[in-house]
């Protein structure tokens, strides 16, 4: 049960943008630039840090969104989402992804865990800077959006076709716009 | 040195403010409304729970600059600031506070570390709902800020002179509008 009243009809961090919509609309904002503005990273592949970051902070309700999320918006789908999950660095992804994704690992144990040499390998592999500061800005996003739905405890529904249809209406509406479900 | 480029005339987040404004937009918004928006949580106490966080998460350059933005908006002043940085549970704050400091620092360990009994201790010292709400998210949120400050290496003045200019330009022209320094 949440710990302040939510609408009953609302989950995660829906029902708390229902409840503070002052703060909902920078929230919205900030998960529709850095997942589906402008980036030579591709939605999969950012949504991919979000819901990797997610599982690192056991936020079963982020995870199962982002995770729904980034499948829908990559060629390889869930089946890729889960390998990463398993382990990052034995996953099907391309250099510059796995060092990305060690960047993001090192930004949810806290800030000054990203070494130089995380960065350095990172650039080795191809990475702007633009991609290092979007991939450390996105896991230090998903490390407030996570403690955000898991700290006042809201509902997490168990139903994967719940967070499927998340999918449906992000990938058409994105973050500020769509008409239910979603972040 | 930072990891990525960055404008040397400048530190800490205003420096990823400027290399990236598409981001810095919804960041300053959310603070401008966490931090300083109507609330029945003065703006000093807001501060004091997002420098005690700062100080949690060991970033230097978020707990300066909040630490000089609620003393400058206490009526304690840095007294307080660092009675509760020392111990939040022996400090000279009211119940509510206390408790609500307890709550952000749950926030800090991880969104599934807030028990019900923080909160039942948050309400029974007089929390609302939106209190315990906006406690919860000031944490998640400088466990952000914090993340990204330190994720990208950014650099950190040693001066305490230059986080009390910052308090001057925050008090008077908040997170969105200020001319230089803050955050």
């Amino acid at each position: 049960m949440p710990h302040i009243a939510l609408d009953p009809d609302e989950a995660g961090i829906r029902s708390l943008f229902s409840f503070r919509p002052e703060t909902a609309r920078p929230l919205s904002e900030l998960a529709e630039v850095l997942l589906r503005g402008p980036s030579t990273l591709t939605r999969g592949e950012r949504e991919l840090i979000a819901s990797h970051v997610s599982s690192l902070n056991d936020c079963y309700y982020c995870m199962s969104s982002h995770a729904a999320f980034a499948a829908a918006q990559l060629p390889e789908g869930m089946a890729l989402v889960q390998r990463v999950r398993a382990d990052p660095q034995t996953a099907p992804v391309s250099d510059k992804m796995r060092a990305l994704l060690a960047i993001a690992a090192a930004v949810q144990e806290g800030g000054l865990k990203v070494t130089p040499e995380h960065v350095e390998a990172a650039r080795a592999a191809g990475a702007t800077d633009a991609e290092i500061h979007d991939s450390v800005l996105i896991a230090a996003a998903f490390c407030m959006y996570n403690r955000y739905v898991d700290g006042l405890a809201t509902v997490a529904p168990e139903d994967p076709g719940f967070y499927a249809m998340g999918a449906q209406a992000i990938v058409e509406y994105g973050y500020t716009a769509q008409p239910e479900h979603g972040a």
